[in-house]
């Protein structure tokens, strides 16, 4: 790991592939087809862990990622996020080329989608299950009905079905609630279907958000899952007791740069722009990582653990307990487990695999 | 502004030149030297305008940012950042061909660099003024004169003088505390040049800091100002009142792409990854930005001002009152003055100029 003189995010390529197969297994276990949610690695290397392991479709974020991932071939790709109609032009460059799915989220849009799609897309309605972020209100069919005629009547655009993303699934913490959440959005998609099939047969539901898919193993109404953050997890997830500790795939490596030996405070280089600045409450404190140490190819938690507390553009800050203090010493190469593992995979954009010791390429 | 589909960083050319002007002018009046913080912007366009505005020297945050901007003929940069000993290599390079400031804030670096630097650099100690993110205390001056004569035993290093930023500027909002932490920080660092003078004739004390900076005036015991944020300024700095509304010269531009209607919220293209999640607090209530209208080459706060109060990867939610819903389509483009402007701009890393409507080249 001499190689690494700056932050990056390391990553354990066997257990990547481990929460891949896993999770794809599970899928066909459950009788749902498996369409993951790229956005947390954004590495072309990463999506041929997946295609190694069967995945044919994937999800994205925006339009700039389908594009990135079609250059690697990719052929399916829904942007699981509601269309944004700046950019007809990049819809219309992509859907010449690969199946293209996009989200409708607002009525209002499809006029213009009708004057400027030259090509066929598949189209699902993002349907709101409770999180209040986006999607139609399922229980208000008079405007799905609405939306649908009006959708349907342009000849680019192929109804598909309905998309959730459970997000408040993120708040909680029991297996119970995650449950909950899960049969409560199930039947609502499973209630929209046998409503909607009669005129459009074929119709699926497709469902997000990776605590349910960890936590779940079976999916009854659901057709599709696309979780997304599960290939790394991270610690929120490890806190919502979505994996095991050592499901953990990604770490952020950052070198030590000082140590405040009156207040044992160590500093890192590894800040709001490595890390990103989403946290986690713990007792009270705010946490933005979990300091590991890198052992023989991986790396192992402290017995007494340590959070990153302090957090500016470059610097992130630890209390460090007396015992490990002579471990911290300046240049010392240090692993956070980020909060959030897809925003600071966003931030650094560029992988070091420890098994084999190489950067990945993109 | 039709040329803009996806999220970008938006600067008012004209507000950036009258904000380095000013604090050009500011230090010049003051009597010390003005090494801008390069680290906010990040841009060799924008670092232009600081160019022709008489700007000669600046300041980075980290090696990589030095080597790009000396890239465009800067030739006098500190990297204002513990010297991260793994990126010796990188040190190296660049002292090679610039004149290169470097800080140290842990003295068990200095065997490395007596054993590895091979050009002359320029070294300052950072000095902790009461921030406690990381420097020396100032009261131990036994263990001030150790380091620097084990520091300048080196052929290769230049003592320069004393190092402070005042990051505990950003958690308070009245002059009257600004300038305590400035009048005790500048008497700290005044009495260290006293004391070390005689040793080290010519050293300096050079100070960061943006609520400092621009609430400040005179600065009794400084040479040198180092504030960086406020060539954008952002919501933070407005609520500290370290600037005026009219100062602000940047909003990230995103796209509305949904509506919902019962609850009055709108859904921007612009999340986490494009706003960052630094966050104030108002009024009890999270805000990650303020959403402002786009207006004839500028743009303008709302009467009843709006602020995002949600945010994920992509999705940026503000509750919208009743009256300026119908300003808010898909497809509209709409501006948020960000919660802090540097870690917004790291993440965009583009820009479009508004007077002239066009994108900066870096």
């Amino acid at each position: 790991m001499d190689e690494i003189v700056s932050p990056v995010a390391v990553v354990d390529e066997d257990k990547c592939r481990r929460n891949i197969r896993h999770m794809a297994a599970k899928a066909r276990k459950a009788g749902v087809d498996f369409r993951p949610h790229f956005k947390t690695h954004q590495s072309h290397a990463i999506g041929r862990w997946f295609r190694e392991a069967g995945t044919e479709k994937i999800a994205v974020s925006s339009l700039s990622m389908a594009e990135y991932f079609a250059k690697d071939n990719w052929q399916d790709i829904m942007v699981a996020f509601p269309v944004n109609i700046r950019e007809v032009k990049k819809i219309n460059e992509l859907s010449s080329y690969l199946r293209l799915g996009i989200l409708i989220s607002d009525a209002d849009i499809l006029e213009v989608l009708e004057e400027k799609l030259v090509n066929l897309v598949d189209f699902y309605l993002k349907i709101d299950v409770g999180s209040n972020r986006t999607g139609f209100d399922p229980d208000d069919k008079i405007l799905l009905e609405r939306v649908l005629k009006k959708a349907t009547r342009n000849p680019h655009m192929r109804f598909k079905g309905f998309v959730a993303h459970a997000g408040h699934t993120y708040h909680i913490s029991s297996l119970n609630d995650v449950q909950k959440i899960f049969i409560k959005g199930a039947e609502t998609l499973t209630e929209l279907k046998d409503y909607f099939r009669k005129d459009y047969p074929g119709i699926i539901a497709s469902w997000g958000d990776t605590p349910t898919c960890s936590l779940m193993n079976e999916f009854p109404g659901i057709d599709e899952i696309r979780p997304g953050n599960f290939v790394f997890y991270d610690l929120m997830q490890y806190h919502l007791a979505s994996c095991d500790w050592d499901h953990i795939a990604m770490v952020v490596a950052t070198p030590v740069v000082a140590r405040h030996q009156q207040r044992n405070e160590i500093v890192l280089y590894g800040g709001a722009v490595h890390l990103s600045k989403d946290f986690i409450e713990m007792d009270d404190k705010i946490v933005y990582g979990e300091v590991v140490r890198f052992v023989n190819k991986g790396w192992e938690p402290f017995p007494k653990p340590i959070y990153v507390n302090r957090l500016s553009q470059e610097h992130g800050i630890f209390y460090c307990p007396e015992e490990y203090r002579e471990e911290f010493s300046p240049g010392t190469l240090v692993g956070v487990v980020p909060v959030h593992s897809c925003l600071a995979a966003d931030l650094l954009r560029n992988y070091f695999e420890i098994n084999e010791g190489v950067f990945l390429n993109t």
